[in-house]
């Protein structure tokens, strides 16, 4: 093919390494440049400096075929500086990936364009998972390089056994996720995960030495990590560093890449000016120049196109061969291979829910939910091998361990449940990356309050529509003495506030296991399950075969005929509910008590449903947790017994009686409301 | 004074290197032991590991003096793993601290102790800070430190020289915010900050090798820490360590311990075990007397009580020389200085806000609110010098630089402007640590949507009653293309439902400027402001001194007698409620429009005056955000003109038309409500 001739003397002596990477790079370079300018808005800096690393990697290792994206042995390419967004687009474009048009790309962060000014999962194709918040690119890597390894383990290496690449910039490595995700894959040795960073020593507020000055490769190797360094525009530096990184199966690897951001901008590359704002007509131009590039805006020479095209169907034969030997494999193994990939449960999935329900009601158990949940997943996760757990070293608290969960994930063997140390962060996202790696459903433990800590890999997980299940225990002031630094207030109104996000806070071991099969059933959205320390009585007793906290709130008791009242609590409090309507109905009063895991299902039922549930009477709501939202359900927050401020140190039955969250409370209010 | 003699050999051993100090050590490990015994909950592992190294500190070099714990010249003791509360229990309660008496160790977590589970801020003196929520003391610590430096370079350091000391263990070091606060402190090179590492193998899971297996002295020495280690039960090598780390004044240091978890049980040491539960009686038993303790529970043999009074008491010339350089300065700096301790605003502070003000009314702007902002920093921070600002690498959207805060902070030269880099978290905290140093009014800047990464640092300025501000910019869909990763939906709700938190949504240059003279004033009470990317018109133009924002709502135009509709809205959309409040009063209709920029002041307001604003008539809230607690102040959600998912990429007015919050939809529900 016919190759570009910089202008530019420097630039040309960095293509003359290899010319031919260099004049494919230059159809990213062009195409970024080219959308951000149609947008007039984005960053084309990132794009235009990895251009050269992107094409080694797409061009010589990257195991794809753009034909057919989902190929489950397909290496995953996580772009974790989603800024860099034209970077990815412009390659699914140039290898031929069907959705990504000429015209998505001129589309570039309009509305209803699939190129949106971060790469969003399931938009397209080839865009394995939503990045731009930073850090989290990488922690999700890890996470799909750690499923990588547990998929191979049950399945072998002829059917499993791909690398995970992940571009990412100083942002991602100053953010603490990053070191998390960088700990957590050097204690487990993930070789088969490779980072190729971006070194280009700007940051938005100017040069990375404003605040960043550590030694990157030299923290990355005391983690355990293989690094290198090399020429970010050198394609055979770069080549040599990734075969090399290939190699290195014990450790993960890090490139460090020594580039230039908006490389080939006469006037603005090196620069900030670079990193989030278009070239401009002029300046494109002049880059274009500087580069050798000669096409009109968005347009690729044939030659080059048809490189790209070649590019993009490099893997086919690989991914025949592949075919060739799932189809060789056992029926049973081909079959269960394609079931755990398909996300569908297992056929005697049904049988084991119910068998668990009807010994929950043959004999009925005092127990923390927390407990509960560890009763339910006793024989689901037996029944689902997909299921993957761990904690963020709260095992023996969040009680996530079970027997079928129980081999450790190490770096000698990966087993069923993962120690994420205290890296809730990391351990979230991780979670995510394992959810869209497939082949598992994924959870992870911490305590409620440190939701805090991984909330933002919480919504990622919402908005990518993915089925990661949280384990939050420990959910209201009883957990007791710790005090109120772990003792959750707002965290259940900041968690329901999260779009897609189903939150489930069961009363007891029945509503704990309907949560459980839920969360497990829900592939496309993530469930969190808020659980108690202390324990609860076991309120459902009567045999039923239907899931009631699917409904989100139903009635769990009713005394008398009709209402003078309805209680509405959830999770411990409902039986404080459920004590305080059996003293009111010794004064007389009628009360329904709805028990409410999940306001989020609760919100999608019908609402002749939801008005039959609620009912006309005055309500109060009980909930040992801040009030803001229940005036969703009640008349006032006055009709709230709830927390109004932080927690405090003390054992719990005082702190509930000190807060007021007392039977005696719920008692007063509800005659007041009713007049009596 | 008679010295302990060890029954095991093993520990003999190690109390023969210095037993005095081991004497001394037992005394904390002892009453360690009993309180958490008696409370039967805590964790006495960490404080029997690490109560050689605090004796070390405490005996020769912590300068403190315990009878004036408001020295402003003390070192600061961070108990980042403030699990092992006890620690600094028995400390306090040795050296003399007045309020942390027997009684208060013998009622250790219980209801109205001073003796919470994890430290708390403002339960007792010598308690610098809330820890618990692990990496926070850490990174609290940096904002001490870097705050002590520019302290020193504003008023010499002869008024103002301290080290900053924090005992943390794996946990902070696992969790990402403490390396973000490692990585700040070596580029800052904060060389008086002094970290002492409990490296004890164990973590709540089990020995740490099943989830942490890095270098950490290898890692902080990439970051630019001295790094040391030394036996963590040798009173004379910990005593040589720190002597070292105070002589290394151009780098922050590490001093890993090798330690033993739960020290001088029989049974328990060096297992997880002993982390998170009390030994028991016969444990204790036998590990007192392994450790030649024989005084009864909560006896301090008096010699040993003497010799830690006189510990508590060593500082005390240092403290007097200090009070006398103190009284040598001139009036003016004295003053000065005093004012600055004492967060008191300057005397011409309130002048500056009204020649702010009377300008914005002389000359009305359209501006972005957090270009109102910038516009009332200007002034704000000429007048008030002890404002500290900075961003998490976001300065120019967030607009937090401006004239009088524009020095860089540098290890050169402690400059008013912090480049935080791209750590939220660290950041966050690193502001609490400056507000809890003293001396300074610190505010930092990030997008809005990030507030997740470093929610729990929020909580603490909340849970600790401090007054630091948080900018948080790009505050809805309005910051455009860059999507929905970037776009807040849930977060001013998930905010406001922090107990203690002010949350300010301005809606023009006035509300802004109003917005931070609250934020300035509350120095007791964190404020977190809302601002928006893009411009509004300023609605307010009549002059007037008193600051309405501080009100929390208050009705900013009235359209016609009396209402038949109210229209509730917060910052951006003020402005659209307004344009729509026009067109349905030229259809006859009347409206009180009311501006609501924080709830939490609103709902501190008198009933009467509540009631009176937001009237009896129907009411609809607009605001560019979900509507989760929208209901407190209007019927329905239906009535929320509002978010009901996460956002797109697309231009501005592009998502506020598709999203559907419009005059239009204002308008069309303002008419159903009306009946018109």
């Amino acid at each position: 093919m016919p190759l570009d001739t910089p202008k530019d003397p420097a630039i040309a002596e960095k293509a003359a390494r290899d010319p031919e990477n260099f004049a494919l790079a230059n159809c990213i370079r062009a195409l970024s440049i080219d959308a951000v300018n149609a947008a007039n808005s984005g960053h084309p800096g990132a794009p235009m400096g990895m251009a050269d690393a992107a094409t080694v990697l797409f061009r010589n290792h990257l195991k794809f075929d753009a034909s057919n994206p989902d190929w489950p042995d397909r290496d995953r390419f996580v772009l974790s500086n989603g800024h860099a967004s034209m970077l990815q687009y412009s390659l699914l474009h140039l290898t031929g990936y069907a959705d990504m048009t000429l015209d998505q790309l001129k589309n570039f962060r309009q509305w209803g364009a699939i190129t949106a000014g971060h790469p969003e999962y399931g938009h397209a194709k080839g865009i394995e998972l939503t990045t731009g918040p930073l850090g989290q690119g990488l922690a999700m890597a890890v996470g799909m390089a750690l499923a990588e390894r547990r998929l191979a383990a049950e399945f072998g290496d002829d059917l499993v056994d791909h690398h995970t690449y992940v571009f990412l910039g100083d942002g991602c490595l100053q953010e603490g996720i990053g070191q998390e995700a960088i700990s957590l894959a050097g204690h487990l040795g993930l070789g088969k995960l490779i980072v190729l960073y971006d070194d280009n020593s700007i940051t938005i507020d100017g040069p990375t030495s404003v605040s960043f000055s550590e030694d990157v490769p030299a923290r990355l190797a005391a983690c355990g990590w293989h690094v290198q360094s090399c020429d970010g525009h050198d394609g055979r530096a770069l080549d040599a560093a990734i075969t090399a990184a290939k190699a290195e199966a014990g450790k993960p690897s890090l490139i460090a890449m020594k580039t230039v951001i908006g490389f080939g901008s006469p006037n603005k590359a090196g620069t900030y000016s670079v990193h989030g704002a278009p070239l401009g007509a002029d300046e494109a131009a002049l880059t274009k120049e500087a580069l050798g590039w000669s096409a009109a805006p968005f347009e690729i020479p044939a030659d080059l196109a048809a490189e790209w095209r070649r590019i993009g169907a490099r893997g086919a034969d690989a991914r025949t061969a592949w075919e060739e030997r799932l189809v060789a494999k056992s029926r049973d193994v081909r079959d269960e291979f394609t079931r755990r990939l398909s996300g569908r449960l297992p056929a005697d999935y049904d049988s084991v829910v119910k068998t668990s329900r009807d010994r929950l009601f043959a004999e009925p158990k005092k127990a923390a939910t927390r407990k509960a949940s560890q009763m339910a997943l006793d024989p689901l996760t037996e029944a689902v091998p997909e299921m993957i757990g761990g904690s963020a070293d709260l095992t023996g608290s969040n009680l996530t361990r079970v027997k079928a969960v129980d081999s450790q994930y190490s770096r000698e063997a990966p087993g069923r449940y993962i120690g994420y140390g205290v890296r809730e962060f990391g351990m979230a996202a991780a979670l995510n990356g394992i959810a869209l790696h497939g082949g598992f459903i994924p959870y992870g433990g911490t305590f409620l309050v440190f939701s805090d800590y991984c909330r933002n890999a919480i919504r990622l997980s919402a908005l990518m529509g993915i089925g990661t299940i949280y384990v939050m225990t420990h959910d209201s002031i009883g957990l007791g003495e710790d005090g109120p630094t772990h003792q959750p207030i707002e965290h259940l109104a900041s968690l329901r506030a999260i779009p897609g996000l189903t939150v489930l806070r069961p009363a007891d071991t029945v509503e704990t296991l309907e949560a459980w099969d839920i969360a497990i059933r829900n592939r496309k959205v993530p469930s969190l399950l808020a659980l108690s320390r202390q324990d609860v009585p076991q309120l459902r007793t009567q045999a039923g075969d239907e899931n009631l906290t699917a409904k989100g709130a139903y009635i769990i008791r009713q005394f008398g005929e009709g209402r003078d009242v309805t209680l509405i609590a959830t999770g411990t409090e409902v039986a404080l509910a459920v004590e305080a309507a059996e003293a009111l109905h010794q004064d007389g009063m009628s009360i329904a008590v709805v028990s409410m895991p999940s306001w989020e299902l609760f919100d999608a039922q019908p609402l002749d449903y939801r008005k039959a549930t609620l009912g006309d009477a005055p309500r109060i709501a009980i909930e040992a947790a801040g009030k803001l939202g229940w005036t969703r359900y009640v008349a006032s927050e006055d009709d709230v017994i709830g927390m109004t401020g932080f927690g405090a140190s003390a054992p719990i039955d005082r702190l509930y009686r000190e807060f007021g969250i007392t039977s005696d409370a719920i008692i007063a209010r509800a005659k007041a409301l009713a007049g009596k």
